[in-house]
């Protein structure tokens, strides 16, 4: 799996509030849909996933808010792995208008299968990340050996 | 099944706009909710149907828009049946403000089973709602003949 | 104004219901993105416009539902506006994934002012509409003279 | 302003994803229904509070989730107020189904004006909840005295 993926969001007029903003519960919305196309980028897809059965459950999920997005405006996000255990695997995501920082959020996922029992992340995503983060590690002490 | 029921309905505050109404696409969430509570006043239980592999889909839904609704509103949604077939129904619904009449929709349902089969109404709805117009049908008589 | 756009629409996750399909009051939001993008592709705004003071109400709305869309598909919207008059826009929807049309809209919408008071439907649009209806007339009948 | 408060919440249909769950976002618009009727019952109202140009945003949320909520689910939320500064409030959730704990949750919340300026919380809100702190530490007090 890739370790890090951008995509664009345009802002929905019903997403919005009275106030005119982004509803604050909406970005968690934008923070699934970073992640599901993180997972398409490297080949995957989730859709299939849930077909063999296998389901990502949130567990944990957070964000800060800096300042507000508004309806139409243009998004960036930023989704990048942060960690993957065996049972769970650690997104975070940064949320850009232009250079300008908006929110920033991490949502921890575990697997469980149809009835509901926690199940490992499939290996062939652990390997990916291992392998990418090792390539990371070797280009860090690369340049840290300069 | 009971032929009309009603139900009361607080605005949420993401369900607004940023012109601070009440989102047009929204009210069919209402109607949804009406007919769900239409149904669980008649004895009867939506998530039950679908546990025994039963599904309402919708076929066809609209809605006239007269007022609009505010955030924090709290609205009284009346639903009707108005046509129950072999293969269909239809309910009405009226949204009201007090006395004010906000909106008036349609939505016509169809039954289909897990292999999205259509499937007849399920008897005992239409026996009920027959009866129950049958004595519709009875009182009206009985007020027009005096 | 243009009188007929597409754009594509990837299904959210938390758009689909317990039953994996679509929910049929969000394809209502989907016509709404639909207008917007083809009032930008005509060089419009709708943001501008609500910055002016006018706002853009849903006056009816309907929708015939067909086929389900599900999880994950990539839906192509063609928006195409069906009347102009003094006071009122009506555009048409067909919302397709491939070439299978999954469902058939119309939404009536009209133009009001920050006090709610109706207000005609902005100059600049029914121009652009009449010259390039115009030239739809010309077109078919050139077609029909051959 | 009251320290806690409980509601009821019905979980609707369009607010379940495919795997027939509550959506995890849909737990922060529950918190926001949580804080208002908390505030109402309180003797305010954020309606209110809108009209006379002051609005409350969401600096930061989180949520913790243990178990899901399905469809119908007939929920209780019970909001508490665990700290208010000069400048921000912060809430706690708790939400159950029967005696079953699904999540708990936790959001800051500052006050701004027209303009997005911070402002202080309204002092009718800080007396309230000092005396109501005040009286409840007395209470702790005495039964510690005991």
């Amino acid at each position: 799996m890739l370790r890090e993926h951008e995509i664009e969001i345009r802002v929905r007029y019903p997403e919005c509030d009275p106030m005119g903003l982004l509803h604050h519960s909406r970005v968690f919305v934008y923070f699934e849909m970073g992640r599901t196309e993180l997972l398409r980028a490297s080949g995957g897809n989730y859709r299939q996933l849930e077909e063999q059965g296998l389901f990502v459950v949130v567990v944990e999920a957070r964000c800060r808010y800096y300042r507000p997005a508004r309806y139409d405006d243009l998004l960036r996000l930023r989704t990048r792995v942060t960690r993957m255990s065996g049972y769970k695997i650690e997104h975070e995501y940064h949320l850009f208008r232009g250079e300008e920082l908006l929110c920033r959020g991490q949502v921890t996922l575990a697997v469980v299968d149809r009835t509901g029992q926690v199940r490992p992340i499939p290996e062939a995503w652990q390997l990916e990340f291992s392998k990418e983060a090792g390539e990371s590690a070797n280009l860090r002490s690369e340049v840290q050996s300069e």
